[in-house]
This record gives structure tokens, sequence and C-alpha cells, in this order.
């Protein structure tokens, strides 16, 4: 994919008449009218996304994208780049935090090396490995303009091989040690937010650590953000000043995560979006191609501040908030059952005909 | 059981080891420290609760208390005694919202007809009639002292036929047409909050209906309110002003869920809140027996305003905000299979040692 093939990408909008045929059958069911508030939002949207009033959504799958960041030499974290490959090995053998969390819900774990640094293959994991690792965005950019279209190209192309295979919704995921700072780092370029306001401690910081995670950040936006800011205009909406903000601060994790996103809208598969990674690759998408964010869903807030100003940004909303800090897309795989359970009496549910109960009206909120 | 006893129930706090080794050993997995955040609490105060680490929650049931009110003819809803029937009808026949969310998922539903205004009994639905609905709160007492004690000893009764069974986990629901009236009076008078800036639509109300409601619920406390408030201390701590609080304005549902509360709290079964009804019969509890709420988790917090102050008084927060309105225990149950994945990582996840990482390090937070 050329850059120029990415920024003529063209998003659909997902069917609104399929969106407001399901809300109406959500309207006959003997329930208080939006008795599942949000829930029913979600269901209504995954049917249009898929353009089908009662979509086939039992194929689920979690993306879990792998990659390292040279970010992690200024002391970012408390954890190498030995971790993200330690958690790739527990993924292919199906003993990964994610692996133990989903075992026995029909949930498919795709893991991905898409930019490890390491030169050996982990068996389980697809090696789709753009580059050894992001460059330290402190110092250099994160990607080429190749590296992150290759990434991107490989999130679309997940995404297409999934549809093809049945898959009905996806879940997103990643690991990369570093990869909250190269994130949060990406969310203040392309939101204008403040380094010192959203950053979070990640996997875990010490005070020390979390000023000097501040440091790093404040460093790359130093290094990499003036010359793509829009003037005064401190959000970036125009596709190629955002795609540049990727391939300079962001991460092949990030990159790919971008991809799948492109993907959902390109080929109707509704994407979960997990926490901050995951939330801030979904942004930008949603500038790199606009229109995306009307393919994904939100699932949780977690700790990280920067996940709900990344959602709020796409007019999404969590509705999960438990404070988590995992990554993986262990946040985003929970809502799953929950769908599932709301899913269940959406397509089996008692409606107020059968039960021969007269049907509640429906009153401004 | 009579006011004396109720007044002298002790409960004994949880066992805080118990929480404290659930907590290392989750520290001991291959995860970021607290990377599931409020799940991780919910583990292990579960386990706390239960008084054993590894506590078997396999077992578990939502029971739906059913009651009338004939506060409804103070025109506070938009249907009337009839649906509360025509659920519990399609609950004992397995057809209601709350059987088709959780058909498959191993949790036991247990309809309880605590107070319906109906002669006949329903096919399904466990018969504890204490009366033909309370009285209209407006310009009656809900329910005699005597009423109340019962409807709360039958609470109690059925978590320990619960724990006898070996039930792990109870969930906590309702169907009582008129209920969010009852409950915000009494959140009102439990807390001093003011019912025009509590006040919800319950399930579906015009502009008109919801200033009609916050009247009914305004003479209900004029009725009621000013002698059992001690002077200038708008919250009602005094135990048994608390329970003459609810003989008052509460319902036989709430004095019901009441009653498995302190159950949960007397025989060490977790129980889990659901919705405004709920966490007012959970608030009601807690002040009538302290420490009941030690034994209580939170679910969601949905569209009704009073739930999050109700829960907030326990010092207890929501996991999940879908801004529902549909009572039955939807939202109680919703949490239960989120529960189940990480309880799955607890007790099958890889330690750092196993799978040979170096354990994260607790910063502070």
């Amino acid at each position: 994919m050329t850059e120029k093939e990415l920024f003529e990408l063209n998003i659909t909008e997902p069917d609104r008449s399929v969106y407001d045929r399901a809300k109406e059958h959500f309207d006959s069911l003997a329930k208080p009218i939006d008795g599942f508030g949000n829930l029913e939002d979600i269901i209504c949207r995954i049917a249009s996304v898929s353009g089908n009033v009662h979509p086939d959504i039992s194929k689920r799958a979690a993306v879990v994208m792998f990659a390292d960041s040279r970010v992690v030499e200024s002391g970012v974290s408390q954890t190498g780049p030995e971790v993200t490959r330690d958690v790739a090995r527990l993924t292919g053998e199906g003993r990964s935090t994610l692996c133990v969390l989903t075992a026995g819900s029909g949930i498919e774990v795709i893991g991905v090396d898409i930019g490890m640094d390491c030169d050996d293959a982990i068996p389980g994991i697809i090696d789709r490995k753009v580059a050894h690792g992001a460059g330290n965005i402190e110092k250099e950019r994160a990607m080429t303009k190749e590296e992150c279209l290759r990434a991107i190209d490989t999130g679309i192309g997940i995404v297409k091989e999934c549809r093809d295979k049945g898959f009905g919704l996806i879940a997103t995921g990643e690991m990369g040690i570093g990869n909250t700072t190269t994130a949060t780092a990406l969310l203040c370029v392309l939101t204008g937010e403040e380094a010192g306001k959203v950053t979070g401690r990640g996997a875990g910081l010490s005070d020390e650590g979390l000023k000097r995670k501040i440091n790093v950040i404040e460093n790359a936006l130093k290094l990499h953000g003036p010359d793509i800011h829009a003037g005064k205009e401190k959000k970036i909406s125009d596709r190629s000043n955002a795609f540049e903000a990727l391939c300079r601060v962001g991460g092949l994790d990030i990159a790919g995560l971008c991809g799948i996103f492109v993907g959902g809208a390109l080929y109707h598969v509704p994407i979960i979006i997990d926490g901050l990674i995951s939330a801030v690759s979904a942004l930008a998408a949603a500038r790199i191609v606009p229109g995306c964010e009307r393919y994904m869903i939100a699932s949780h807030s977690g700790r990280e501040k920067g996940t709900d100003i990344a959602l709020k940004q796409m007019g999404l909303k969590s509705i999960v908030n438990a404070d988590m800090a995992l990554g993986e897309a262990t946040g985003a795989v929970m809502i799953i059952p929950v769908i599932d359970m709301v899913y269940r009496v959406y397509n089996s549910g008692t409606s107020f005909k059968t039960a021969q109960i007269r049907q509640y009206r429906r009153y401004n909120k």
C-alpha cells in the first residue's frame, strides 16, 4: 500500500436502516424501552456494521500485536523487551493471561509479531515482523513511512483473513514493553493534550519513573511535534499529518492495530477497542482514514487517563471501568460474554406481543 | 425474627488474612501488578467473604423478589401491577429477560413472590408472600413492622437455603412496578438527598410523569420523614430509625432484598448488588445491620442516579456503566462471566516463577 492509496481510502457509513430495524426489534421485546442502555446501542451498531439485523457473531478473535520500541532504553518502564518476548512465547503456548482469560469462551487468540526486537520466530505467533522494534521516539523517528505503511497494511490484511474465515467480531490488543509511552506521545500529538496531564504509570512506575517517562514524551514532542501541528490548531485532523505523527512517535504495534481498525471499516467487521494503546491506535485510524470510528466498539476505560480522552475524540464511551492496566486485549474480550448475553435476549427474548403485555412507550430522556 | 433480634445481629468482618493471601497470589501471576484493577479486589473480597483463598463459586443464583406497591395508584409509572405479575409469570416459565439473558450460563434464577398484589400462585415462583402489596407511601406506611421483619427474615432464609445447596455467589434483583419510587424515597430518607435531584424516570416517564413522581416522593418524605431524622443530621445511621424508614417508605421487595444482604453477611455468601432498588436495599441493610456492606459486590451503575449515591455511602463502586434500566438482576448477572474470566486466571494463570519471568514490583499509585 502506498501513502497515496492510504489517503484515498473511503469508508462507507454503516447501514443506518439496519441500525434502526435492530433498535425497533429491541423495543418489541418485553422489557423497558432502552432497558439495556448502551448495550442495545452496541448490538445495533454490530448489526449495522455487518449490514445484517441478525449478524453471525459466533466466531470471534482477539488479535494481539507484539512489538518493541527502543524508547525503553530511555528508562520508561520497569522491564525490557525480553518481557515482550516472554509474553509472546506464553501466548504461543496458550498460557498467557489473555489465553487463560479466554479459555473455553470461544475466542480465538491470534498473536502477531509485527515488530519484536528478536531474530527467532516464536512458535504459535504469526510472523509478520516489519522491523526489529521501532526507533527511540525521544531521539529519532519511530518508523519510516514504508515501515508504517507495511504495518498498517498487515493489520488490514489480518482483518480480511478473519472476515474470510467467518469471524464476526474482533477484539484488539497488544503487548510491547514501552508502548504506553509511545501511545501517550501519539495521543498528545493528535489531540494537543499535555504529557504532564495524561501520562500514566503503564505496568507500574515509581514517582521518579513517571517523571522520567513524562520527560521522555515531552522530548519526543519537542523533536517531532511542532512542524506537524497545523499552526494554532492543536488537534491534528489532516490525514497526512496524522500519518506522519504515527510514523514519528508511534510504534509498530500501534501502526498494526491502526490497520486492524482500518480493516474493520473496509471489511465491515466490528472491532473492539481495548485500553490506551488500542484506543490511540483507533484514534490514529480515525484521523488517517476518517469514518473508521463508526466500525469500532469501546470496551473499558482502564487506569490510563488517555483511553477516555481518545475514545471521546471519536464519540465513543466505554462500558466497563475497572481500573485495569494489563493490555493484551484483556479488557476488550471481557465485554464479549456481556454482549453475548444481551445478544441472546435480542435473538431469543420474549416479545410484548407473544407475552401479551402492552408495549412500553418511549419518552424523551 | 423480632425487632430486638434484628438489632442485635452482629456481623463479623470478612477474613482479612484470606484477602491478603488472595492478593499475594494475584501478584505472583505473570501480569502487571493490579493489572485486573478492581476485578482483583472483587475476587479477593469473594475469597475473604467465603473464608477460602480458592472458594467454589461454580454454583450461583440470581434471586429476584417480586412485589407490588400501591404507590402506583399515585401515577408514578406507565404500567400497573399486572406487569409485575406478567414478568413473574414469564420468569416462572423461563422466558423473562433475565432467564433468556442467563440461559446456558449456569446461573439459577430463583423468583420469589414476597408481596405481589394477586391471589393466585405463579407456577415456578416461590410463594413467600408477606402481604398483597405494600401501602401507598404518599398516604400511609408501606409496611407494618411485623411485615417488614417477615420480609427481611424471608431474605435471610433464602440465603441460608442457597448456602446449604452450595451456591457460592448470589446476584440480587427485583421486579415491582413502582419500586424506583419507593427505593428513591428510602434513599432520600436514609441519606438526606433531595427527591428533585435524585429521582429518575424508572422504566420510562414523560416530563410530566417525572414531575408527578418527584411530587409523590416529596409528599411521602413530608409524611414519614421528619420524626425519623435525627435532628440536623440528615443521614440516618441509627439502626432502629433506618428500620423504621424501611417500614414507612420502602416496599416488600426492598425489605426482602435487605434480608438477602443481611443473610449474605450472616452466612458468608457474597451478594451482588444490581441497580437502584437493589442498591438502596443494600444500603438499608448496611444501616440496619452495620457490617453487611463488607459482604456485598457492586456491579453496575445504570441510568438511575441514586444507584451510585447508595453505593458510595457504602464505600462501593460499580464496574459496569452502560446506562441500563431494567431490573430483574440483569446488571448484576452481567458481571458474573467477567468475574469467571478473571477467576480462571486467578486459579489457572501462569506464574512469574513457572514462566521464568522476573516479577513486577509494586509502586505507589
